[in-house]
């Protein structure tokens, strides 16, 4: 659009969109995004008549963390990588774009919620989509054929956001992942007590861990009669069964997917099963699921999987539940599910007298997913190499928006700063003494701040001291210069002490009364 | 290109731009880049007759970090942040995208290094370019008008990369800045002390830090005959005094950029100077830089900055220099630069025996900068309110350079886990108990691991301690089983201790012994 009236005609035309939305009292978001078309054809154009003007937002579906945020989003890291790092995790990072071929093929129909770049000559890029995909390319690349890495990163989506429920455009993925040939799932093991951990240590509430098998899920839809052409779109139905009742599913099946009512009512039957250890020997006797060799090598993983589980002590959160049909393409063995799950009733409510069991909770929503992948890697050799993975992905965003509601409803005040001490005076003129302590301080490596002004009042100063919550605060006036000692004042109990400046006793003092 | 027969001419001629590259032995990253183009164009068209192929690389002037090199930075940012905290900052996170138009304007020349998303419908956006011009933005749309912050990222600029000197397409930033209305010169005096201190703690060798002023470098040319439209183009051209002699300079500004000679030469003698607050001293009494109010202003501040730097003890490695002009836009008052140096003479040299004093060191390169931008936050106010800042990036990606060859070159092993303990057996059928004393460490809190096998050898479980640094062996035998004992094995002195599993001082000695 060179043209000058083309862009004058497409500025009259996006102006109309605006004053339509406007009228139409379209949503904040999407008004906001017609306007910053409009601008950025406006700017194009260019001229005196256009001021300069900006649409003060980030772009859709994503946010900025406030230092509040950003002080939950670290205690939540820190935990987390507590958790990898116990369990002997070393930790890479790659790129955030990828050459767009490396994503092509990865993700079903879901590819088309990849953001790319522009051409501008040379390469074409696309932001990454997971973390999984890029840590495959790594080991392909590097011919690494075994490692146990954790990787913390943003991933993109241009997916429909729905950001007071977490889900965002731009968004943090915790990965960790085990590759290599071990024997059979002790690896497999280790990533669901992680998961178990990692959900115990937030203390997010009440949570399960479903688990079922690719294998498990391909073979009761091979005995149940589906066509094979059908298993990928009948598996995605029977991943919305935590959305949706089973007579909506089964209709999806059968009216939508072209399935017979006989093959979903058997199919209907399975995935209403859940249970532990005891399930899948139970299924490995189930005469029909027995006609299937893949079904029965997931059911015997199941079994082993659940001896492990007990020797991890989590066998009280983990269900084997074969509705459990996680979406993505390249999972080929275990797959699992971390949810949280609250309680449905309180006590003595209706449905509670009515019997309903406090086990039938109600899923919140999944903050942790992964399984076994161990075809991807290959995808990426040239000889077609594989290296076996098992990997968990901890689904943060939704773990610190619960947080974050948690952290406003609570009285307790989030420090943002790690500040021990405010350098103060009462008097004036005494900034460069501020200073000069201040130096001391932050030489002797403790945390210290003073005010940017040359004579700042001494209420002001405490006031801050209060409002960001430093402990301490070190006095200066003309007497103290004198004895040279500094006033200590514990900003809670306003207790005031005089210490040495030239004794250890400083140091000791402060550090024991700083910490609050 | 929806047609195929268009689709295959440029197939063809995309091959034979191959072909050319190779047969002129061009460079292996060029010869990627049109290859992968190649594929996808093949991709594009799609057939049986293309194999899907990858080239396996990460995008061009960008690399993945390996554990090695993931343990190098993560040291080098918790000094940095350690070092941000005892200033008492707070920390935020932005999109690494921004609407297009957010980025419009702020970069001179150098916005065609930004890299912009594809239309792919909905808003106009580009990957950030620095942490500034998000933190302008964020300080503008939240309506703050006083922080002290810092934010770690990484930013992207289309450049031509030069990798093994640390210039990357997508590197980090470590950036530090204090908005607000504040007393002058005491922020930006904070500002330089953290780049001492931070380039002192990283241990990297002797450093500098010029310092000069926006309004003296404006001044300057004022008194010295530049023309006003020439200030910005002057300013860059003196940049380039730290990478070409001033002949060279001058050349340039009589020749390309048509400054009379007189002024390149009296711009000459201002910006061979350097020193201290003396010089500023001085000059605030030179009868032609007097003539500037603007030079004259420049000049107090620096006085008064030293005065404060006196204070926090790190004038000895700050020079006040002339010649230091920052490319930025948006740079109003207070500039400077973190560079390191190294010896360029020999004791004993040719040279050194001329008389070059030991300080005309060689720059090897600038490791830190930023100045006073005091009008950018009020760019993005739509009623233009001003918020004062002053800050400084730290340019991580060459530091990180620097300490991964000295790291290549020490001895000394880097390692990449924090394991403590490795949990083995000598003898078969032991994977149960394993798994039961790996879960007693975990759920400890000990760092410990096992191999994932049901019957490793007792060798090859010593030797991946060895590898991978672990300090202890755990061992188990039926013997220990029995007497309810573990054998605890230090690696590297081959002590062995038999340890009472139920005792507290098993996890005595395992706080004690694993800390090597």
């Amino acid at each position: 659009m060179d043209n000058k009236a083309e862009m004058q005609e497409a500025i009259k035309i996006q102006g109309e969109v605006v004053r339509k939305l406007k009228s139409e009292k379209a949503s904040k978001d999407q008004i906001d995004e017609e306007v910053a078309k409009l601008l950025a054809l406006k700017a194009q154009i260019g001229g005196d008549n256009v001021k300069h003007q900006f649409v003060l937002k980030t772009a859709k579906g994503t946010r900025d963390y406030n230092p509040k945020q950003m002080a939950i989003r670290e205690r939540v890291f820190s935990t987390i990588i507590g958790c990898f790092k116990r369990h002997g995790a070393e930790t890479i990072d790659t790129p955030v774009f990828e050459l767009k071929e490396t994503l092509t093929g990865k993700y079903g129909e879901d590819s088309k919620l990849i953001y790319d770049l522009k051409d501008q000559g040379g390469e074409l890029l696309s932001l990454r989509y997971d973390l999984t995909v890029p840590f495959a390319r790594y080991l392909a690349m590097n011919k690494i054929t075994n490692i146990k890495r954790y990787h913390i990163a943003k991933v993109y989506r241009r997916d429909n956001p729905a950001m007071t429920r977490g889900r965002y455009r731009e968004f943090y993925q915790c990965d960790f992942d085990i590759a290599g040939q071990y024997d059979a799932m002790i690896p497999d093991a280790e990533c669901l007590k992680i998961v178990h951990d990692i959900l115990s240590e937030l203390d997010l509430g009440d949570f399960r861990i479903k688990v079922n098998d690719r294998r498990i899920l391909d073979g009761m839809f091979a005995v149940c009669g589906v066509p094979d052409d059908k298993f990928r779109t009948i598996c995605s139905t029977v991943d919305k069964l935590d959305k949706m009742p089973w007579e909506d599913v089964r209709k999806e099946m059968v009216t939508e997917k072209g399935l017979s009512e006989e093959a979903a009512d058997q199919i209907g039957e399975y995935v209403s099963l859940q249970g532990g250890m005891e399930l899948a020997e139970r299924l490995l006797q189930d005469q029909k699921m027995c006609r299937s060799k893949q079904a029965c090598a997931g059911l015997s993983d199941i079994k082993l999987l659940f001896s492990y589980l007990q020797l991890f002590q989590v066998t009280d959160k983990v269900v084997f539940d074969l509705s459990l049909a996680r979406g993505l393409d390249y999972y080929t063995g275990i797959i699992y599910e971390g949810v949280l799950t609250q309680a449905g009733v309180a006590p003595g409510s209706t449905e509670a007298q009515n019997g309903t069991p406090a086990e039938e909770s109600v899923s919140v929503g999944s903050v942790a997913g992964g399984g076994r992948y161990d075809g991807l890697v290959g995808m990426f050799d040239p000889k077609g190499r594989k290296v076996p993975c098992v990997g968990v992905s901890i689904g943060i965003e939704r773990i610190f928006s619960i947080l974050e509601q948690k952290a406003e409803a609570s009285a307790e005040k989030v420090r943002t700063t790690e500040v021990q001490v405010m350098v103060a005076s009462a008097q004036k003129n005494l900034l460069e003494e501020r200073l000069r302590l201040l130096t001391e301080l932050w030489n002797a490596g403790i945390k210290a701040e003073v005010m940017y002004k040359k004579n700042p009042k001494l209420l002001s100063q405490l006031q801050h001291c209060e409002e960001s919550g430093i402990p301490l605060v070190a006095i200066l006036g003309e007497q103290e210069l004198k004895d040279g000692v500094v006033k200590l004042r514990v900003v809670a109990s306003r207790e005031e002490v005089r210490v040495q400046r030239t004794d250890d006793l400083f140091d000791h003092w402060m550090g024991d009364k700083s910490k609050d």
